[in-house]
């Protein structure tokens, strides 16, 4: 830390990184990663432009920031500049491809940017901007965040996006071949389950959610899939169906504690000696000190929902009052972590 | 970049930027830095809370991600978390503190971040979008900049914290001491010429700006600071005084080719055989890799301004054709460079 005092490059690196998110999400939007990935050979900045319908000028900016930061590549010809992908922009940011981030960023572009500028007000009140922002209640938050059919396809899309990439990991945490029936509450597009399907083809993989949620999911994200059935519910309000396993992936973390409690209590006493529940979240250290993916996650549960992430020994309480015994904890070293509690 | 093939941890990194600055932003504006400073000892989150007041909750969570990225300390005493600040933190981030990047930051918070969530369309339209997001024309930028006495003084104290860190090595690019008269046409708050004339004491330092921007600069940024003497006017339109030197710090970056070339031509008619002009810009390399800070400066001028950033290439020929044969480049290393052309 010594050369940051005599100059702050780290600190400048800090400041600019909404510049550099906006670059990555704003190429994603504008479709920037999908023409280089269809086209055979490097493209200069004017035929992407002429292609995506943008300004000659601005896109060459883009793409040169793009090059910057090594996302993408140039050439020079003949006094032109020509600009093609990297195999990490072609297997995360182009829309086509299976493990694409493409509607992850398009729910961080325009929906919790925006929403992160109301930071100094949310870390002010101690509570969600829903209110102020979007005139609903701070209480019901996924009203908010369901608030309009487009908003719901965009959250429902970052979910999906996320278990592309975090799904394997997090049903592969623990052996869990044991249970046959297994029940994702608020599994919304049925991105989890479906690599829940994946790893485990004997067990039956249903997603339980809210009627809505089901019908968008079958409509946009279940790809004729016949490996995941989906079942509409409330968790928080109905009965519970039988299941072995249930898994409450990013459930407990949007809610306050006695409303969590609650649900694992129906849960525990649910499933039959030997199921149990499977949390998914994002765990923090005990000592605080990170990781700083967990923390950054607990400060965006503060601008849009009630709730917070936790480091284990929460969970472990609280699994305990609900009545299991036997919690295992392991950490993925990615974004999120699973935590097994058995009946 | 093959690990990265296997997880996207980089590309996670580059999605979570936004928040990391909003966090830094956001703890300056509610004033956490400077509590740190003034305290003798760490502090609890619950403290910090009740000092500036925030929500406990909120600050604790705001704190912990400052920790995530080592800006912050924690130590932990009986259950509970006392956070302290690091050197780099009370050096740059305290407003107290002389080299304080404060009024940099609430810049970028308030008025840049926002802003930059307008990127598509400025790539798009390939123009800033001071129409559509203020209803001020899209070619009088300075008149989008300046909307309001607030946005004034907000933008001159970006101006003056970039000096404040980048100043000194910009004015000592170069030995300047055999320019007796110095005009900082368009000097804003005086931050660079400030620096000048303290490394330049024998000089006599000017700084041109238009009437309401000097009217200000000596109301809140002058510190009765006698070295520097303040001239209101307009470059474009009016005559420009006689001097040694003329320092355009980041103006030719702003605007069109056509305005820049007239605007260098003047200068080379108005200084004397030996006088000459220094260029402070941020340089990009010729073959279009970086600096990263320049490519996003160029994006930055998209959407904020009519003009962008240049390689030295750029800057050689322009100043060729308004008369200057001598013309010398000084890269920094850091974020501004500077570009000597004497007549």
């Amino acid at each position: 830390m010594d050369l940051e005092l005599d100059y702050p490059f780290k600190l400048l690196e800090y400041f600019n990184g909404f510049r550099i998110s906006k670059v990555i999400f704003s190429a994603c939007e504008l479709g920037v990663f999908d023409l280089l990935l269809q086209s055979q050979k490097p493209v200069s900045a004017a035929e992407v432009a002429q292609n995506l319908g943008t300004s000659g000028d601005g896109m060459e900016r883009l793409l040169d920031v793009l090059v910057g930061i090594e996302i993408l590549e140039v050439e020079h010809t003949e006094g032109t500049a020509y600009y093609s992908s990297t195999d990490v922009a072609n297997l995360y940011l182009a829309k086509s491809s299976p493990k694409s981030l493409h509607d992850m960023i398009i729910y961080q572009s325009q929906t919790i940017y925006p929403l992160w500028n109301t930071m100094v007000d949310a870390v002010r009140e101690g509570k969600n901007q829903n209110e102020k922002t979007f005139g609903l209640s701070s209480e019901d938050i996924f009203s908010a965040i369901y608030r309009s059919d487009e908003e719901m396809l965009k959250f429902m899309g970052l979910m999906n996006s996320t278990w592309v990439i975090d799904g394997h990991d997090v049903v592969t945490a623990f052996d869990l071949s044991g249970f046959k029936s297994v029940l994702d509450l608020g599994g919304c597009s049925g991105g989890l389950a479906r690599e829940l399907a994946k790893v485990y083809p004997a067990s039956a993989v249903t997603v339980l959610d809210l009627p809505n949620v089901v019908q968008v999911a079958k409509r946009h994200f279940s790809e004729g899939d016949a490996a995941v059935h989906f079942q509409e519910g409330d968790f928080f309000d109905g009965d519970i169906p039988a299941a072995d396993l249930y898994i409450l992936a990013r459930i407990i973390h949007d809610w306050k504690e006695d409303k969590c409690l609650q649900l694992l209590k129906k849960n525990h006493s649910c499933c039959p000696p030997g199921g149990g529940v499977l949390l998914v979240e994002s765990l923090l250290f005990e000592n605080r000190r990170g990781p700083i993916m967990a923390q950054i996650f607990s400060l965006n549960m503060l601008v849009q929902t009630e709730g917070k992430e936790h480091p284990p020994s929460y969970y472990m309480q609280l699994l305990n009052r609900a009545g299991f015994q036997e919690v295992q904890v392991c950490r993925t070293g990615k974004s999120y972590d699973a935590i097994l509690a058995v009946k």
